[in-house]
């Protein structure tokens, strides 16, 4: 593993929260499994979970929280349902908060979470629909929206594409745009890097922002999106990491490390050694 | 008809040349049919063939220029197959001018003015392919910008909706926006108002920009983007003219008449007064 220097890191402030990214964090995915676990991350979520306050904060709107969990416990980690976030729930709550009557175009997988589609919609509802996403229904849905007062689209995320085993696959937010551009709606994002699903996931796991890290193999959305919210950033070299990365022009994550492991344990031995608690 | 006042528009320099938008400007769309010719435009149409110099400007790439000369010749008008200028066949010459090999994604047809779909582009080619937008083949033409070293797009016109019997119908621009969202892909347009399209109209009329108008039912793209290109635009209140344009932000036509004769008719009639050639 190596060791690795946090003094940086620590500078401004302990670290007493842990908002992990999953895929690419805790498991590298693979179509029809379960995926390969990363190594180390089941000791690192062990460890958190004895040692200080952890929570799961992903972007996956594919499936609902309880079978994200299912599979991770499949993989070996032991962890709470009620610790991961997705945005699916996130966004029922929120349309629910504010009496919104969505138009649902997104993944089967988790319609579960939502009313059937409204026929006096007020907002669009977007997820990663995959096949979904036929001329038929992205019509609809812009219809939907030409339809509203006030046009206003929420997508699960805002994902440019991901990388599946047969090749990158285009994602969420590029249907986003194309409503955007032809309806002239306005969006609201939920999921990374959104600063409303950072504020879900901060009230969630109870720590200050400034004593919270993100740790995530995405530098523009778990990183970036982070450090914009506050939080220090902390990308890792697996899942979709890409070594150019390290150069990027605009985001400089405030640590980088081989895996969550290597963070997690860095980390928490160097407040030990400090005496610095590693709990709120 | 009236006589409109066109002091204003003629007073910079004499109008030489006549560029026609087709739909909403000769005839009115209508679906499963040929849609109704707009009063006066047929012997409008005869007049400028006589009396000054025409060319017809579409943003046309569902059909053929073939198909659509066809149809307007079974709504009365008289008029010259290539004097039909479509963003299809302008850009399978500016494909070939610069050897570049399309991935389709377009509408059949207008297929037959392209190679099939290389499997070594360095471009996608992008038209209003409706019901061809599947998510298989916008993942497709997505892919084969990834594997592009420098990722072209090629579009037929950027066009947000346009409005069919059944509703409002999500146009070509919307799927580029998602393809450059998700790509960072660069991105030309070959139609209106893209400049490389009116320079096409330009060198075909022989008329200096200058002296030569547009007359279209879109404010933004047919009268702003043929002013920004230094011609002067006319505005009809036919097609998808809607009267709140009148008052729009940033665009203002050099003249707003009720249909294409008018203007016609009254800019013919003015320069024959005043002994101005209508003719180049």
């Amino acid at each position: 593993m190596g060791t690795v220097d946090v003094t940086k890191l620590l500078r401004t402030a302990p670290v007493r929260g842990f908002l992990l990214d999953i895929t690419g964090v805790l498991y590298n995915s693979s179509e029809g499994s379960d995926g390969v676990t990363i190594q180390g991350s089941v000791d690192a979520v062990a460890r958190l979970y004895k040692e200080s306050r952890v929570r799961f904060l992903s972007n996956e709107s594919t499936h609902t929280t309880e079978k994200v969990v299912a599979k991770l416990r499949r993989l070996g980690f032991t962890l709470e349902e009620s610790d991961v976030i997705t945005p699916a729930p996130v966004a029922a709550d929120y349309l629910r908060q504010r009496e919104l009557r969505p138009h649902l175009l997104l993944h089967p997988g988790v319609s579960s979470y939502f009313p059937t589609s409204s026929p006096d919609a007020n907002c669009v509802l977007l997820g990663d629909a995959e096949h979904e996403f036929s001329f038929h229904n992205v019509n609809e849905a812009f219809r939907a929206l030409m339809r509203m007062k006030k046009p206003l689209l929420v997508t699960l995320g805002q994902g440019k594409f991901y990388q599946r085993t047969d090749g990158p696959t285009i994602d969420v937010g590029a249907y986003a745009e194309a409503l955007k551009y032809s309806s002239g709606c306005d969006h609201v994002v939920i999921g990374k890097p959104s600063a409303e699903y950072f504020q879900y996931a901060i009230d969630a796991i109870r720590v200050p922002a400034t004593e919270t890290v993100m740790i995530g193999d995405d530098l523009i959305s778990d990183v970036g999106g982070a450090q914009r919210f506050g939080m220090r950033g902390i990308q890792v070299r697996t899942g979709k990491w890409r070594p150019e990365w390290e150069h990027h022009p605009t985001v400089s994550p405030d640590l980088i490390v081989n895996n969550l492991a290597a963070a997690v344990n860095s980390i928490l031995d160097a407040q030990q050694q400090r005496g610095v608690q590693n709990h709120v």
